[in-house]
């Protein structure tokens, strides 16, 4: 297998960076990815810095190295853009067209996508990550009134990752519950629930993958045995009918991609962006 | 003040959209932006659908709008490329030089950046969140020896969203310690953290913006009074100081800008990419 060393280069955290190069790179699936982050390159010094690695690096790997750029100052760009790899910049190739369209000069001032822009979007986002974790596993019941959404699942479907994630990317309110045996006894939905009915959003898993997430967790219990994960499934799906809960099955997806699919179906603005 | 619709289009979540894009739009600062993600389009007959919400749009704004692209799929590409906005395309940009550097073609399959590609990277990162969300707050001490980082600090300097980012974002397995009253009064690090001393990193924080986050969590209280916060700041730096405590001033920085800035001081691997 082909092993190629790829670079991230920014003058800020590299967020941006990363996610546009992972998103290019999962659709080469034969090539062996070594990825390297240098952020905060802010000067010409710390650029030039950069260069010498990434041509080391090519002289080691002997392949020339793949080097995303999100530098926004052209000083620094031109400094990066003379190393031995291929330089692919996400602000040459989009900057131009955008300032274009918009009639106006970008600030073209170091990257603040992933900086405080903006003071109440930041606290937004804190807020939301805060009361996903004071309101997880059915903590702090009274505030599910704040709730955007109410996740509902049996444990270990997904409920508080994706909980975390919504708070923390989009800034929204994001409580959970954890399905109980008491629940299954009552075969009802708990009063407090059925009283937010329009937040409740089921997520529910494959069986004998929950047995394999439970046992790593717990080996060898009750708990991570595949007779209890299915009759909890069983009984939770059950529940999500009866009480005409919107459901999606978790096996095969990301945190990411429950978030979103979350998001879709239920409506809920995102407070923040990325 | 202009205002301009965003459209994300994605055959997938739209996170990478939305990252790029936001990237970009942060540059220009006098206009505002109403952003749209319209996830999962993942067929000619959605592409149509969001092509026709696209040109309604710019129609109602008189404006037209942006379009950032991460679509893979050549025909759905080409239905999107068509409506009145100006098409920013993300492969389009990318693909066919990396293409061309890396000697092979791309799957051009729909994208996965953020599904599941690779269950061990992910499953990493559901374990390290549930690490974070364990070994918060001082919970589950005997934990810190799997950690990677100990983050130590007063209440709401920041600990916790840092460490669940990290985890989130690159499977890091960090946990954090409140810094208490006690501590302060034995003027020392507790023995625990003491064992673990090259995993510690503190956070600090200026006392004024301390007690506005104090503040809206518990108004007009001790734990919120300017006094207050002044105290515990300055026992935690001089605590930092003695024990010989990397630190990073957060007043100022986003939970990425703190996490990024933690993992390049302390030398951490990223174990997954995002």
């Amino acid at each position: 297998m082909t092993r190629r060393t790829i670079f991230f280069v920014s003058d800020q955290t590299g967020v941006t960076a990363e996610t546009m190069g992972h998103s290019l790179l999962t659709q080469f699936e034969d090539i062996e990815f070594r990825q390297v982050t240098l952020p905060f390159i802010s000067s010409v010094d710390k650029a030039e810095q950069a260069v010498r690695r990434i041509n080391a690096t090519g002289a080691a790997d002997g392949l020339r190295p793949v080097v995303f750029s999100t530098l926004v100052r052209e000083d620094l760009r031109t400094v990066v853009a003379g190393s031995d790899g291929l330089m692919l910049d996400f602000f040459a190739a989009f900057l131009r067209p955008l300032e274009g369209e918009l009639g106006v000069k970008s600030s073209m001032r170091e990257g603040r996508a992933h900086g405080i822009t903006n003071r109440n979007a930041y606290t937004a986002r804190i807020e939301a990550t805060n009361f996903a974790l004071s309101a997880d596993d059915g903590g702090a019941r009274a505030e599910y009134r704040r709730a955007d959404v109410i996740l509902v699942g049996v444990s270990r479907s997904g409920k508080t990752p994706t909980c975390v994630y919504m708070a923390m990317q989009y800034g929204i309110f994001a409580a959970n519950y954890p399905l109980t045996e008491e629940d299954f006894e009552n075969n009802r939905l708990p009063t407090m629930l059925r009283e937010h009915s329009g937040k409740l959003f089921g997520l529910t898993i494959a069986p004998t993958r929950l047995q394999q997430i439970r046992q790593e967790r717990r080996p060898d219990s009750r708990y991570s045995s595949l007779a209890q994960c299915e009759f909890e499934v069983l009984r939770a799906e059950a529940m999500f009918r009866r009480f005409s809960v919107p459901t999606l099955d978790t096996t095969e997806y990301s945190i990411e991609e429950i978030a979103s699919r979350v998001i879709e179906r239920m409506g809920i603005e995102r407070r923040v962006h990325p």
